[in-house]
C-alpha cells in the first residue's frame, strides 16, 4: 500500500469544514482592514530564499525542499509567504500602483523538511499580510490590531501579545557592535550555532534556544538603550497607537530578528492556555524596510506577519473553543422501488439547483438502511418515495428535528423547504 | 532581479477576487450534491501517480516534478487529484465509513512539466469530486449533472457535454484485441507513440493527435460493438437519467480513456465559443472501477471528474460573461492633521471589528489626494475628519455614488453605516 509522504497529513472532511470556517473568517476580516488577496506560486527559485530567507537561517540551511526541474534551475517549495510577496511586488511594479501603500494578505501551503512533531508538519498552512509602501507607525499598529482581533474573533482568550523595537539601520549597527563586545570574550561557552552568529548575526544569540539560560544571554545589553532618537519616537507612536486602541501589551527587549532587513517593529503573539504543550507562539511579525532592496527592488519599506492556521486551530482547542458551523444535510429521500428511485433523481437535481443540500441512496438499501443513512447525515428532513407518493404528487416532510410530519405537494417542496430552511 | 518560476503565474487582487467567487461557489454546488472536502499534500510518493495515474501517460513519462527529499524518497508534485483522493481514501479506510458512498471534492493547485501556451501553466487549479463505493447509473449521472450545473450557475451557454461508455473489464478486453487486430497490419504508418500504444494502450490510438485523420482510426471498430450485456445496459441506464433530467448529450465513441482501470461511464465538456481558441475541453470525467485495487485498496468503485479553474475563467471571457463582486471599499476616512490621524485609527478599529471594510491615509497625503485615494479604491462612503469634527462629536458621512451628505454623530457612524450599506 502507497502512503502518504512522510511529515504531510489529509484533511478529511471531519475537519475540513473548520478550515473553511477559519479561513472565510480571515480573509473577512483582512478585507475588512483593505487587505487584499494575492496567490503566488507553490515553487520559486531557490536564490529567492537563500537571498530574501537568508543563508544563515535555519530554514534556508536545513528545511528547504529544494529539486532541479527539467530545466536544470533549482527550485524551492516555498517555505514562506513573504519573500514571494515581495518578489511578486517588485517583478509587477507595484510601487507605480496609485494606490499607496499596498496591502496585501495571502494564505497557503508552507514546506519546511522538519522533525515531526505535534502541531508542526512538513506541510503547513500559513495566512499572513504584508502592507508595502508606508512607513507609518499607525500601519505598525493596524498589523497589530489585526492579528488581535483575529485571534480574538474566534473566542480566544489566553492571548499575550509581545512587542519590541530593533530600530533603523544605524541602531541595529550600534547595538550589533555592543552584543559582539559583550558575547565575544567568552563566546567559546556558547554553542556551534551561536559561533557562528557572532559573526553573522549576533542578535540571534539572544533567541537561542540552547543557551537562553547562559549568564551573558540575561545580562547582554539591551536594544532599546541603542536606539537613536527618530527609532525610539517610531516606537512610542506605536505603542501610543496600540494603547489608544486599548490594546495590551508587553515589550519584551530580547524580541529580536536576526536578519539585516529588520527594522523597528518586532511582535509576537503567544498562547498561554493550559495544556498548548511547548509551542507556544502563535504568531510573529515584523517591519522589513530592508528586504525590497536587498531583492533588488525599489526603496520601499513594508511590515506584515505570518500565523499558521494548524497552530491556531490547537490553539482553539487548548481554550475548548468549538467551531459551530452547519454541514448537515437539509432533505434526504428514501425511495421505495425503481420508478422512485428515478423520480428522485429528478428531485434532488431540482432541489440541488435550488440551493437545498439534497441527498438520496445510491447503495440499495431497504427503508430502515435509508433512514439511518439520513440519520448519519444529520438530515434536518426526510421525505419516503413510493408509488402513491408519485400517483398523488403528495409527500410528507418530517422534520428530524421535533418528528413533526407536514403533507406536501411535490410541486411546492422546494418552496416549502427554502421557507423552513432560512 | 529575482524572477517567477517558468510556467508559473501570480494571481494579483486584480483578479484574486473573481478566484474567490469561484472557489466558493464551487464548493457551494459540491455541498448542495452533498460531496465533502478534503485536502491532500501538495507532493505524494512518485510510486503513487506511476501506478496510479499509469506509466504510460504522457503526464507520467514527460511531465512530473519529481524529486528526492532529504530522507532519500523520491517525491512528487501532485499532476493531478484523483490519485491522492483514492490513496487517501484507502489509507483512511474510509470503505469502512458507516455512510456510502463516499463524495468528496477537492480543489487545488496540481504540477505538469508542460509546453507554456495560453491557458496553460505548470501549477495549474483543478476542482475535482470523486463518488467512491457504490456502482450505481445514478450517481454517474449525478456527477455528470453536477459538471454541467456548475458550468451553467456561471451563465455559460456554449456547452457540448460528450459521452461514451468504454464497458466493464471483460468488454474492454474484447474490444482491444479487435483493435490490435485492426491496427496491427499498418501500424508503422503511426506516429512512434501509437507504435508503442498498439502493445501498452492501443484504446489510446483512438485520440491520438497526430493521427486522427488516418484512415484506419476513422474505420476504427467502435466500443458500443463490443460492450456486453451488463455494459449495455449500466450505459443505456445512464443515458435514461440523463434524458429524465433534461440534460443535453451527444455519444461520442472515440471518447476512450487509456487506462485499464477505467470502465463504463466517460465524459467531457467543451466549449465551442468563438475565440476560445484550440482549447475546448474544460472538463473530462469517468467511472474507474480497477482504480482501488490497482493501488492496493478494496474492491470498489469510483466515479469523478476534474475540471481546470483557469479554463473556466478563460470560458467566461470567451463567452463575455463578467464576474460580479463587491471588492469596494465601504467607508474611507479622511485626515487633517495628525490628531484627527490618531481618531482616524481609532475608529476605524470600530468600524472594521463591526464588519465595515473602512480604511485612512497612510501616506501623509493633503486632502485632495486622500479623496482621490478615495476614489481609486470606489469607497462607498467617506468622512473628513478634522479638529472640528472631534469637538463636535459629529461628521458629514458623504455618499460617493450620489454625493449626497449626511451630518451623523461619531458615536452612530458604526450603525448609521451598517444601516446604509446592508
Amino acid at each position: 500500500m502507497i502512503n502518504i509522504a512522510k511529515g504531510t497529513q489529509d484533511l478529511l472532511p471531519e475537519v475540513t469544514s473548520d478550515w473553511q470556517y477559519v479561513e472565510n473568517k480571515l480573509r473577512e476580516i483582512a478585507q475588512n482592514y483593505n487587505y487584499k488577496e494575492i496567490r503566488t506560486p507553490i515553487f520559486e527559485h531557490t536564490e529567492l530564499f537563500t537571498r530574501g530567507v537568508g543563508g544563515s537561517t535555519d530554514i534556508v540551511q536545513k528545511e528547504m525542499y529544494t529539486f532541479t526541474d527539467k530545466g536544470d534551475r533549482s527550485i524551492t517549495l516555498r517555505p514562506e509567504g513573504t519573500a514571494p510577496v515581495v518578489r511578486s511586488y517588485i517583478e509587477n511594479k507595484m510601487h507605480g500602483y496609485a494606490n499607496q501603500p499596498i496591502k496585501l494578505f495571502y494564505e497557503g501551503p508552507m514546506f519546511r523538511y522538519e522533525r515531526k512533531q505535534k502541531g508542526r508538519y512538513r506541510q503547513f498552512v500559513q495566512f499572513g499580510v504584508e502592507a508595502i509602501g508606508a512607513e507609518d507607525p499607525a500601519i505598525d499598529a493596524e498589523i497589530i490590531a489585526m492579528v488581535m482581533d483575529i485571534y480574538q474573533s474566534f473566542g480566544l482568550k489566553k492571548l499575550k501579545l509581545y512587542i519590541n523595537s530593533i530600530g533603523d539601520i544605524d541602531s541595529r549597527s550600534e547595538y550589533n557592535k555592543a552584543l559582539v563586545e559583550h558575547f565575544k570574550p567568552s563566546i567559546e561557552e556558547f554553542c556551534s550555532d551561536c559561533q557562528q552568529r557572532i559573526d553573522t548575526n549576533p542578535m540571534r544569540i539572544l533567541d537561542c534556544k540552547k543557551d537562553r539560560e547562559h549568564r551573558l544571554v540575561k545580562s547582554a545589553p539591551r536594544i532599546y538603550d541603542y536606539l537613536n532618537d527618530d527609532s525610539k519616537q517610531y516606537f512610542e507612536q506605536v505603542k501610543l497607537y496600540l494603547d489608544q486602541l486599548g490594546i495590551d501589551y508587553e515589550v519584551d527587549t530580547n524580541l529580536v530578528r536576526g536578519l539585516d532587513y529588520y527594522t523597528h517593529t518586532a511582535f509576537e503573539v503567544m498562547s498561554d492556555a493550559e495544556g498548548f504543550g511547548a509551542i507556544t507562539t502563535l504568531c510573529g511579525g515584523g517591519r522589513y524596510n530592508g528586504l525590497l532592496e536587498m531583492l533588488d527592488g525599489p526603496n520601499e519599506t513594508g511590515i506584515g506577519f505570518a500565523l499558521s492556521i494548524e497552530r491556531l486551530l490547537l490553539a482553539l482547542e487548548a481554550e475548548g473553543i468549538e467551531i459551530e458551523h452547519d454541514d448537515a444535510l437539509d432533505l434526504f429521500i428514501a425511495t421505495l422501488d425503481e420508478d422512485s428511485k428515478q423520480y428522485a433523481v429528478q428531485l434532488l437535481h431540482r432541489l440541488r439547483k435550488a440551493g437545498v443540500k439534497a441527498d438520496t441512496d445510491y447503495k440499495s438499501r431497504k427503508l430502515k438502511g435509508q433512514m439511518k443513512q439520513a440519520d448519519r447525515e444529520r438530515a434536518k428532513y426526510t421525505i419516503v418515495l413510493g408509488e402513491n407518493e408519485i400517483k398523488n404528487q403528495q409527500v410528507k416532510l418530517k422534520d428530524m428535528n421535533d418528528g413533526g410530519e407536514h403533507v406536501i405537494e411535490l410541486s411546492s417542496l422546494t418552496d416549502e423547504l427554502k421557507e423552513r430552511l432560512s
